[in-house]
């Protein structure tokens, strides 16, 4: 069984959480999937919609799989300092630390991406930049893997990530049937990127 | 403000509720977005997280919009003459009833697709199909309109059909700029689905 740890926060974006989730939820391979925040009880998105806590943090420290979306609450999460040094206790023995959107500001924050090539969404891409100043930022891909270390552009690019992910974890096979069942059109390609340049990155 | 209901129910699919609700939520027009069910407290996904209900179904009825996700759950669902009676109650006043999935087993339950064309997810199309005997439901289509009847594809279809419902109500601006702001690459086409070959229904 892989355990899968998706972290929220008060002012989580939707599809940056749910879209990952849909794909991995979907595999043909035994993956627990626990939305794991601060304090039990729901928690709000963006958009409105809430979600129920399964575990705190502390109790989904050994997951395998952590997924962290982003948000307009990002802003507050970046000095929570508890939140911090979750991150760093769970990436010592995480195989796949992946965010989506402005996710990557968490991991950047917590000082996991140091060193490293990440990216982030479009809108806020100078903002998350400057949390991350030892990070070499990517303005034009879908999605980055360095290491452990998978960060996606913007929302819906969580989807195509967690293909990615899936592929290598568990096979071309089984990403390639996540993505039909879900009639998703994947972009396998993390070079596929037309919004760097709607968005005036590029 | 326009009020948006979304229906929950045990086994409900993710990001056929989610994907929907992330582009509603983001439009820059006033939409108050709530989740509803036959009760309060949290409703477990297929994949596992479980969303809390906002309000009870007799509390949505004056809802302009409504969405209604599919999953494995509908199965139940469409004999659940409480569930059937409020859509029929729903329909009366609602400007755009939507469903994604196998979703619109539930219309189709409630004999609200009688006479009208529609679709849904290509897995489950020929079980679908035996609910809505008087329905002409299409099999090659990401999602189709009838009068204010909006019926998509599987899962990822139904945020291009939200876009369109938003295009419709709110402008093409609007849909376009909370497809960018998601990065989404939304196929504003109905015509296009590779998935009808891909599964074998053409």
């Amino acid at each position: 069984m892989t355990k899968l740890a998706a972290l929220v926060f008060p002012g989580f974006e939707l599809l940056d959480l749910f879209g990952p989730l849909e794909l991995f939820g979907s595999v043909d391979a035994d993956i627990n999937i626990a939305i794991t925040s601060g304090q039990q009880g729901p928690v709000g998105s963006t958009q409105g919609p809430r979600v129920m806590t399964d575990c705190l943090l502390k109790e989904a420290l050994d997951a395998e799989l952590f997924l962290i979306p982003g948000g307009p609450g990002i802003r507050n999460q970046i000095r929570n300092e508890d939140l911090l040094g979750w991150l760093n206790e769970s990436a010592k023995t995480a195989d796949m630390m992946m965010s989506v959107c402005t996710g990557s500001a968490l991991l950047a924050a917590a000082g996991l991406l140091d060193g490293r090539r990440a990216t982030t969404n479009k809108l806020s891409f100078s903002r998350v930049a400057r949390t991350g100043k030892n990070t070499q930022w990517i303005k034009q891909t879908r999605w980055v893997e360095d290491g452990k270390y998978w960060t996606s552009s913007g929302v819906s690019a969580g989807m195509d990530m967690a293909l990615a992910v899936i592929e290598r974890k568990f096979g071309r096979d089984c990403a390639k049937k996540a993505a039909i069942y879900a009639e998703y059109d994947w972009h396998n390609n993390p070079d596929w990127d037309p919004f760097a340049e709607i968005h005036g990155l590029v």
